[in-house]
């Protein structure tokens, strides 16, 4: 990518999510975006392997299939700090990030968007730089995340997509939390003219998302409180 | 990554195997590298979304642990050329690459290295311009693949490594054939300083892969005969 920032996409098999790993070569502070429990120890392994120190671990919400991997990567690095959007009220996190929030590590500038819609308290990540978007579960490739829950709604979501994503140039890269068909990346470009449910009106992708008639999430109610607790284990109540 | 060539990295699950897309953007061809049987449809897909049409489907070597995608593609385009390193002397292919033969399609240039070891076929594609290497099963992320089998040879692949790997800038980045730990690229710098086997010296390395002790690779009696007739159906003898 460009000179001045080091940037890894990474994977985890059994949830198909992607985490990405942006590192600045000059101060050698990094960010990894949502990353997960089960690799967080291979997370730390590829980040001190490239000479860095993690600064910040970030989701781009409360993920419903897998447990964060935030809390197990403090146990390698200290110091890091937690950040999630400040619309998921509900969940921990050392920094909840206001929309158009800019958080910067060393060379690294990523502008939070908040888009709701898929859980009330989604952000995408921009760095604009770069050309890089990572959407979390608001765009898939060629698809989006259900709304069908945690206060999901689909007409948030599609005015969340049409004013923070759609607005992008279209060259810039969309990175997604999933594929669960090898893909890897995609471009507001290609999402914009064959996304199969985000190409459609308003009415038409409320019409669609309403009847998707999906199965309850397995893991959801063993992730929701882990990763409400920052992915340490819930206090009991 | 450079404004002339579109690039897609691609991933099938079941044998952890990456396949990879670059796509001229003045001429609209576009180069497979490594493609799956099983998800040559998938391909196809996003070789047409994005406006490209498949000049050449080609592999790094005749692989043992999936069937190569190069038959399946050719009902979805026609033309399209497969190709191999001339290494590779009993499997069919439309054209077979000497070692330093520059493979070009629009304003994509791929240097091909042959760098045997793994298979005796095994060559290594260079596009020198974006600096990306595409190893094959030569050089993995921290690993390398086994020398037990298909004319394989630890002294082979170690000097093959050495000389055409190796000595590449350290800023290339490694885009190899598979990885079974989510990640998904490493670069020269990092393999020459951390690859747990080819930072040995050449006897101890040896002497490692001639005690890996693996078991019999599960697919290669299906496989194999049908890589060696471009992924096809082989004939009855």
């Amino acid at each position: 990518m460009t000179a001045k920032v080091i940037f890894r996409q990474l994977f985890e098999k059994e949830s198909s999510t992607f985490s990405y790993l942006l590192g600045c070569k000059r101060t050698r502070k990094a960010i990894l975006i949502d990353p997960v429990d089960i690799t967080a120890a291979r997370d730390a392994e590829i980040i001190r392997d490239l000479n860095l120190n993690l600064a910040y671990a970030i989701n781009t919400h409360v993920h419903a299939d897998h447990i964060t991997g935030t809390h197990n990567l403090r146990a390698h690095f200290p110091e890091v700090k937690t950040g999630l959007g400040s619309g998921a009220k509900i969940a921990k996190s050392d920094e909840k990030f206001p929309h158009l929030h800019i958080l910067t590590v060393g060379d690294i500038s990523l502008e939070v968007r908040h888009t709701p819609g898929h859980t009330n308290g989604c952000v995408t990540y921009v760095e604009h730089k770069m050309g890089l978007v990572f959407t979390g579960d608001a765009v898939l490739i060629r698809g989006c995340g259900r709304t069908d829950f945690q206060e999901g709604s689909a007409a948030t979501l599609y005015k969340s997509v049409m004013e923070q994503i759609w607005t992008l140039p279209d060259h810039f890269m969309i990175y997604p939390a999933h594929d669960y068909k090898g893909r890897t990346v995609s471009s507001v470009d290609e999402e914009k003219r064959l996304n199969p449910r985000l190409t459609k009106k308003k009415d038409e992708f409320i019409q669609i998302m309403n009847n998707l008639n999906l199965p309850y999430p397995k893991k959801i109610d063993l992730a929701l409180p882990w990763n409400i607790n920052c992915g340490a284990e819930p206090l009991e109540k």
